[in-house]
């Protein structure tokens, strides 16, 4: 049997860097951990533009549709600003989650005790949280058809289209009961039924899901703003959070900065299981590119390392080895090495990039 | 010349009990303070329904756009909860947004001293707060066509139209200049260009009202995941935040949590001047109607008395007599009185929504 293959897509800004940590520990699994992976390595964003004149190649999309699970880094940059719409780093993304059908993002958001101090709230807000937010990725807004810029009369209109299917919402609704039933059972949906039809379509079918394969889960219902409002008003009711694209999109972000350190924070994205078994996937740090600290060596790659543990996680089934790689972080951690964006405390030890890459190592 | 005309909708839940208290202001403005009103009072939301049937009559339309202000309290209520999309409470406050044309709707997020321990974020973090959110309130996602639930194939779609033209955008950003100029002169813009090309309009468009007419004021553009990261992050970097009516609905609910202190906002909604000279106006909370604790005197009726300081600032050219009302409500903090949303702190007086407006009517 073939060892399970992995594309390696850096991507922009920081993605290279923190994505060299990554390779040290898919080596270190090769070499002494017993798990070979074939890796290859690929152009994603303003980098595969500035080679090829396009955010993500054909041949490239067909790698990601080929492999078991794709590591993406990061995109975009202000070099791209000007691009045409059609053209910018988030469209290479974008193609990805969209043609490998990556319907469900899973972000966790967790507050690590020994940086709860780095929240902008309160320690007794967030100390032990840990919610997961299931956000819908390959359809809503992001994708709805028409969209575009028209001429109507002597103006332009700018139109994008909100468009949710019953099996669209069906599907990661069941991905949301499912982890619901592996954490705390209790799945909160959010969406503006009081405002949109694509809302009340949304709350209809979660609950039917619910209702009928999913009765042991708690279910309640939530609109979007006052979502908004209770994650920063007690994030702590929250085990899991489902909801569309671009709602998923901002709260998601929300959550992750509640726990002020996004250099930390990973995620999956999931799709249909493949002939093998194993789920499309696609692994990426949930902060983005940061072009202003690229290449110095500032960055903080646990995001992406912790990313390659979903990835052990949910597409190669290894959690114990997951567990492994999440405790080697946290023993890092404790022990004060800290990269320069979670520096401030008092007796830490400020470290690069690729040192706390090879004291992640050290510590498997 | 006849009195300035209000329209008063006190609404559901709690929204009675708070506009009581506004009425006792407006009662001592006609007999002391010098400033008369014709005031009517009709029904909106569920009290609507209740007796017409729908959320809104026509005749409560008529008289809104007649008057020179209308002050609403709040909608919506679980009892209506399974009513058809087309009566639910929250129609009746959408077509008085959409009929009166009410696009710029304005809401502080203000951190009050004597109040920013209630805040879950830490004192440095919010201390001194003073955001202005100007969101878009007649377009977008809430009104755009298409829109409903359709049977597609074997299965139905659910759909809403984010929709914006040049003139919706131009107009709403000239608030937003307008409104920094008297404040800290600084516009942050907030969309998803990098995703929606509505997007991509809203940013062109507003860049250009500055550079044609507002050169002067500091502008920058932001990703609306951003905004809200950075709402939670560092929210004093903020002078005046515009954006869309669905991005604006989120994000300022998410800056009033910041101060901890929801029963202190207050809102404008504005639109084109009348014959008159004054704007088109509604004034609101920014809370809901909270109908837990509807009917028990336990509601802060603070934020619907800064809604009407409000009022006298934007729609009665009474910039002095708002700074009076505003003043009392910090007088009457300070003296340590608090309704039941704010108790918890040493030597504060527990007090009723009633004995709240006394006081405040007392200080003035
Ligand atoms: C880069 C951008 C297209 C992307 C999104 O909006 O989905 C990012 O913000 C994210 O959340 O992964
Ligand atoms: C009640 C509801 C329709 C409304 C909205 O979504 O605009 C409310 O949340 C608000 O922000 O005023």
């Amino acid at each position: 049997m073939s060892n399970p293959s992995l594309l390696i897509l850096p991507g922009d800004g920081i993605g290279p860097e923190v994505m060299a940590e990554v390779t040290k520990i898919i080596d270190w699994y090769g070499a002494k951990g017993g798990l070979k992976f074939d890796v290859s390595e690929d152009l994603v964003g303003g980098s595969a533009y500035d080679k090829y004149g396009v955010p993500l190649t054909d041949e490239t999309m067909a790698k990601a549709q080929e492999v078991d699970a794709v590591l993406l880094g990061a995109v975009g940059g202000p070099k791209y600003d000007t691009l045409d719409f059609s053209l910018k780093p988030e469209r290479g993304l974008l193609r990805l989650r969209k043609e490998m059908d990556l319907f469900a993002n899973l972000r966790p958001a967790q507050c690590f005790d020994a940086l709860a101090d780095f929240s902008s709230l309160k320690i007794d807000v967030v100390a032990g949280l840990d919610l997961m937010i299931v956000r819908e990725l390959t359809a809503g807004l992001y994708f709805g058809e028409p969209r575009g810029i028209f001429e109507e009369g002597n103006e332009r209109v700018g139109i994008n289209t909100q468009r949710y299917t019953e099996s669209e919402i069906d599907r990661v609704a069941r991905s949301a009961f499912e982890l619901a039933r592996k954490r705390g059972n209790k799945v909160t949906s959010v969406e503006k039924a009081n405002v949109m039809e694509s809302g009340v379509l949304w709350r209809e079918v979660v609950q039917k899901v619910h209702d009928e394969d999913y009765p042991d889960v708690e279910l309640n219902h939530m609109y979007a703003d006052n979502c908004a409002m209770q994650l920063v008003r007690a994030p702590k009711q929250f085990d899991v959070i489902v909801t569309d694209n671009m709602f998923g999109d901002i709260l998601s972000d929300c959550a992750a900065m509640l726990t002020g350190s996004l250099g930390m924070l990973p995620s999956a994205s999931l799709g249909a299981p493949m002939a093998n078994g194993r789920p499309k996937a696609m692994y990426e740090p949930v902060h983005g590119s940061a072009p202003d600290i690229a290449g110095q060596g500032k960055a903080n790659p646990i995001a992406t390392i912790l990313s390659f543990a979903m990835a052990l996680r949910y597409s190669f089934d290894q959690g114990a080895e997951a567990d492994r790689v999440e405790a080697a972080v946290e023993t890092v951690l404790a022990s004060g090495l800290r990269t320069a964006d979670l520096l401030g405390e008092e007796g830490v030890q400020p470290v690069s990039t690729s040192e706390m890459g090879d004291a992640i190592v050290a510590a498997l």
